[in-house]
Formats: C-alpha cells, sequence, structure tokens
C-alpha cells in the first residue's frame, strides 16, 4: 500500500478544543496484521512478535517434531517417553539431564525471583526425573548472580547421590573467571561436581559479539562459541583451576574445534607476559587439557571427516571430548552416526569413556570386564 | 598503613558555620602515590594512573626496543631506518603500511573531528612515506562511522598508484557485515582495494567478550581473534560478498587457527538454516575462502609445527594466509624463522604470492621468470 503525501502542518490557524497527542490504537489480533506483511515473515511474527524478548528465535522451531510425547507435554518432559524415544532406541546407558534455559534466571535483575524458580526447578527435576530411572543422572542449575545463594543451593541439593554436576548459563555478565564467582567453585571443588555452562542467553545482557549484535539465527547460532573462548581464556588466566585443581568445567554446545587456536595464542602470549599471572605455574594449554571438557554436539563436520580426527589430537580429545545429542533439540545429533572416521578408541572415549570418569559413573563393559 | 576505625556521627550537636561536603585535594604528582603502592604496580600506574582511557596496558611497551630511529622520533616514524632495520635486514620486497591507531577514530563520538584527523593521517602517510621508496604501499584509513564521508575519503585518495588498501579499526559497534557499511564496499571493489580491519580498539565502545570485561593485557590479547570471528561471519551471512564479489577482506593480526571452526560451523548451520539466507548461493567456507584473507602475526606456534601444517591445509592457505610481521611492535615475528616445517610452496605463497596477487604487485622473482 503506497500513499501521496502531502503537508499536515498548517501556519497561525485559531482554535479550540482539546487535542490528546499519545492514544495507543492496537490490532485486535496479531493475525490481523497478517495481511498486511509479506507471507516469509508471518511465523517469525506470530511466535516472536515485534521480537524485544527474543532477538533470535530460530525458524524452524526448538525442538524435534517427533519428540513431542502423545498427550499435552512438551518436547523432553515425559521420562518413560525419552527413555523409548531416546536412552532405549541408541543404546545410551546414562543420560546427564541438563533442563531446558532455567540457568538464564541468573540475567533476571531480581535475584530473589531467580533463585526461588531455580530452586523450583532443582527440586522438580530430583522428584520427578531421578527416581525414575537409574540411567538419569541430574544437573542443578544455580544462580551465577547471587554466589552466596548458589553456594547454599549446592549444600542443599548437591549432595544428592543422583545429582552430579553443576549447570550455568553461558551468557553472562562478567566472565567466569572472575573473584566473585569463586565461592561456586570452592563449593562444587568440594562436592566434586563439575561446573557445567550451556548457551542460549547470548545477547540477552550484552550485543553477543564484542562488536554488536548479528542479525538473525543462523548468524547469531554461528557465533555462539564466542562466549565458551572468552570464559575458558579467563578462568585459565584469573588461575580458577590453580585455586581450585580439582575443579572440572564443562563447556556444553559450546563448538569444539576453536581449541587448538586458543590454546596456541594463549601458549605463546603467556610466555610473553606471564608477569602478569604470576598465579600460573603451567602453560595454559596444560590447565585446559587439565581441567576443561568440551561436548560434542553440535559438532564440527569437515567434508573431510579426518580434518576433525586432525583436530582432536591437537586438543587430547580422548581425555577432553564429552558426547552429547542436545536430544530433544532441532540440532540433534545421532550417536550411531556422528564422529565418521574417527579411531575406535578415541570414539570409545568421547561416547563414554571420558564422561564415566568425570561424573564416577560406571559403564557395564566396564562392570563386565570389557574393554569400552 | 592500617588505622583503626572509631564512630564519626554524632547526634544531635548545635553548631554553626559552613560545611563543604565537596572539594577535590590531589597529590602534586603521581610518583606521590607511589611510597604507598606495592612496586609492582608502579610501571602501570605511572603510564596508565587510573586506567580508565585505557583498561590494558602492554607490560612490557608497545614497540620493540630496539625499533626507536636516533634522535627524538618514534618506532616506526622514519622512513630510511625502517628500510635498513627491516626491509633491508629481513629482504622484504615490499611493505604494507597500516599506520597506527588513527583508525580507531570511528569511535569518537564526534565524526567531524574523526573525519578531519583521519584526512590528516592519510595525507602525511602520501606525502611522506610513499614518496620515499617504491617498496612501501599505503593504506588508507577511512571513518566507519560515517560511511559517506568514508567513501568521499576512497574517491579523494584511493586511486593514488601507491594506496593499495582501506584499513579501518575492528572494535566497532556493529559487525561489518551491516548494511551501513555497504556504500564503503561499493567503493572499494570500484577502486579495487581490500578492505582490511586491525585491533587495538577491542573494549573501548563495548565489553571485548560478549561476557564482559577480560582483567589484563594478556587476557585481553588472547581473546582479540572473537572480533575477527564476528566480522568474518557477519559480512558471509549478510551477503556482501555475494554483493561485492570483487571485494576482498583482510584480517590483520587476529589469528589464523580459528577458521576450520567457525567455516565448518557456518556450514552445517547453513545446511540447516539456509532459509534465513537466500542471498547466498555457496556454502560459507566458499565465500570465505575466494574473499577472506588473513595475516599470520601473531601466528599460532603450536609444539608440534606439523599441527599447524595441517591448519593452513584445511582452509587452503596458500590462498588465504598473507605473512605479516607486525613490526616495530613487541610481538613482531621474524620472517627468517616464522612457519617452521611448512612446506616450501606454500610457505612461498604466504610470503608474497598471494600478497602480490592481492595488491596488485610484481615480486622479482616474478620479474625474472623464477619460481616464488
Amino acid at each position: 500500500m503506497d500513499i501521496a503525501s502531502s503537508p499536515k502542518e498548517t501556519a497561525n490557524r485559531k482554535t479550540s478544543g482539546i487535542i490528546d497527542t499519545d492514544v495507543h490504537q492496537s490490532p485486535k489480533s496479531k493475525k490481523d496484521l497478517l495481511p498486511y506483511l509479506p507471507k516469509v515473515w508471518h511465523e517469525q511474527f506470530l511466535t516472536g512478535g515485534i521480537g524485544l524478548s527474543n532477538f533470535y528465535p530460530t525458524p524452524i522451531g526448538v525442538s524435534r517434531k517427533d519428540a513431542t510425547p502423545e498427550g499435552d507435554g512438551a518436547a523432553g518432559s515425559d521420562p518413560q517417553f525419552m527413555i523409548e524415544h531416546h536412552l532405549e532406541a541408541y543404546g545410551i546407558e546414562y543420560a546427564i539431564l541438563t533442563g531446558g534455559i532455567e540457568t538464564a534466571l541468573a540475567l533476571h535483575p531480581d535475584v530473589d525471583y531467580g533463585n526461588a524458580v531455580i530452586r523450583a526447578y532443582n527440586d522438580y527435576m530430583i522428584e520427578n526425573w531421578l527416581p525414575v530411572d537409574p540411567r538419569f543422572k541430574g544437573s542443578i542449575a544455580v544462580n551465577v548472580s547471587d554466589p552466596a545463594e548458589a553456594v547454599k543451593e549446592i549444600q542443599r541439593v548437591g549432595g544428592h547421590p543422583d545429582v552430579v554436576q553443576i549447570i550455568v548459563c553461558s551468557g553472562v555478565k562478567t566472565p567466569y573467571g572472575n573473584r566473585i564467582y569463586h565461592p561456586i567453585y570452592e563449593a562444587a571443588e568440594r562436592f566434586g561436581l563439575p561446573f557445567a555452562i550451556h548457551p542460549g542467553s547470548e545477547g540477552k545482557l550484552y550485543p553477543p559479539t564484542p562488536v554488536g549484535y548479528p542479525t538473525r539465527y543462523m548468524e547469531w547460532h554461528n557465533i555462539i562459541p564466542l562466549t565458551f573462548m572468552a570464559h575458558v581464556n579467563s578462568m585459565v588466566c584469573e588461575g580458577v583451576f590453580e585455586k581450585f585443581p580439582g575443579l572440572k568445567f564443562v563447556g556444553i554446545e559450546g563448538g569444539v574445534a576453536w581449541l587448538p587456536h586458543l590454546m596456541w595464542r594463549m601458549d605463546k602470549n603467556y610466555k610473553a607476559l606471564r608477569s602478569q599471572t604470576p598465579w600460573l605455574k603451567m602453560l595454559p594449554s596444560e590447565y585446559i587439557k587439565q581441567n576443561v571438557r568440551l561436548t560434542t554436539q553440535p559438532i564440527e563436520e569437515p567434508e573431510r571427516p579426518e580434518e576433525l580426527v586432525q583436530i582432536f589430537r591437537m586438543i587430547d580429545a580422548e581425555k577432553t571430548v564429552l558426547f552429547s545429542s542436545d536430544y530433544p533439540h532441532w540440532d540433534f545429533d545421532n550417536p550411531k552416526v556422528v564422529l565418521p572416521s574417527m579411531p575406535r578408541e578415541m570414539k570409545a572415549r568421547i561416547l563414554g569413556g571420558t564422561a564415566a570418569e568425570l561424573y564416577g559413573l560406571t559403564l557395564r563393559s566396564e562392570q563386565s570386564g570389557g574393554n569400552g
């Protein structure tokens, strides 16, 4: 619809009467706007609207279409369905439950609200998921914006025998090496719980890149690993792993193949600039190999799969990389076809061996004396 | 100095007289504070002070101690000294001059000031450097915060026969794929000038990571490549290289070994999400190999040099990577020892062959019919 313009302003009129210069009209429903909007934007507008609550909605939905249980539950909300549809279907011995986006409650300015809802999520998981099947192991969320309360939450539920991990959101205000978080690491180390980060909140507090906002979901999703690189760098440089040598950091869903670059750049700079970090007693790459673990999904898939094997050899992947599927999300990695060309021994470590050590779990192949 | 505290507030006093509650006292000079400050912080405090103008001063100076010419000039300020100390010493056939941090004037809110000083830097270089020696080729700065004026500057000086490149700062407000910059790319393509970014301003406008501020120079320097990854991602996804196929993007001093990860992640996401970028006609990695070039310094140096060769093979480095020394800065890479284990043919391309094609320069080996 194009309408020719004409001047609206007229000088020197003499009138009386009320003119209200701020009256909010609205369509009856979002759908009323559709005839005026090109069809390609309809789905985004109906689900995201003006979009300020989420700049980057996925164009294909968050979850796999086949992962919704019968009845009224959302994908990933029915333990029995998940056992059949995922654990049994792929022969998965343990599933580390990572929850939804409750970790992003740490971004809420009302920390009391954040603390309360995070506690509710943890209690719901402990009551409704962990008792269902011994293959389920839980990650408890904590509110990193209230470290004292996060410590209390670890003390409250971190000792549960089926809780194996602490999980937090990756898109925070301050990198995870900062000393404000150290009390959380003290508690995590004491309880033997790895500290894991998961993406999703990038761009909620700051631009999700150091140079501003990407445009669409794809451009945003491509660049999530920047957050992970910043956290690993910060934790190593700030001496977290010197102060808490038993602490393990797990980067979930943030990519893997950037690690050689980061290790090499950090090691090179450390050799020239280590006067700034006198507390470090090893090369940055040595702390990374000792204390950092990365999960596979979404695994990089070069056209020549042997190139990923080369990358994995550079980072001692048999010690540092853990398999993950991201079930039931859209970009699920299938354990039956993932990591082609990977040597058998390395693949076995990634599929289960390293995670068994990290989370204190026993694989069937160990019980029977086999070779994982 | 520790002083015991005592309560200062006294209720119900009855007095008259003036109390001024904001009077600014000051030491006579910064040096007066030194007796009260542990020695390890003295240099940073004397050069950087409270530090708000630069959170991340280098602890070892910006330039090599041996690069300062005799007399009163700064390192890199005397063309004749640079010819002897660098070009002759290392047998360098052409030096692409990249200037200082004048590109950061694009961050100044007063764009007229930024435009004026950038023009002055360009004119100074054209008058005082380019005529001195045919080995010097110039990069002109432009103010990316005023795209219309940037285009005028390219039209004003971009046609100079010894100007071979446009250079801008990497730490900007909006990623370089954004359409506000496209008029600059149209002019760059028309003049046959690559568009190069250089670090240094990361953290001036936004936090230099997506999750806030690193602590010290080393931690900040480790993570500069995040900016470069964000720009490459943005330029490809926004279709810059489809719209301006002749445009070359050069990432200077932002690292190299992260590129396999970024290419593979972008390609994987493109296969699932390309409905969001219908203007792309090739895989993201194909645009990168065709239009993106990265310079070597500071090159990643794995303990096993053949691992860098593997990385370079993944990115077709003989077409995508350019040698750079960063002379006269502290982290200079020496062309005589850089890239150990690199195959002879690939190293020749990186040391000069690819740059000769990119900047339209003729190497001596070509003139004599030799093999670069």
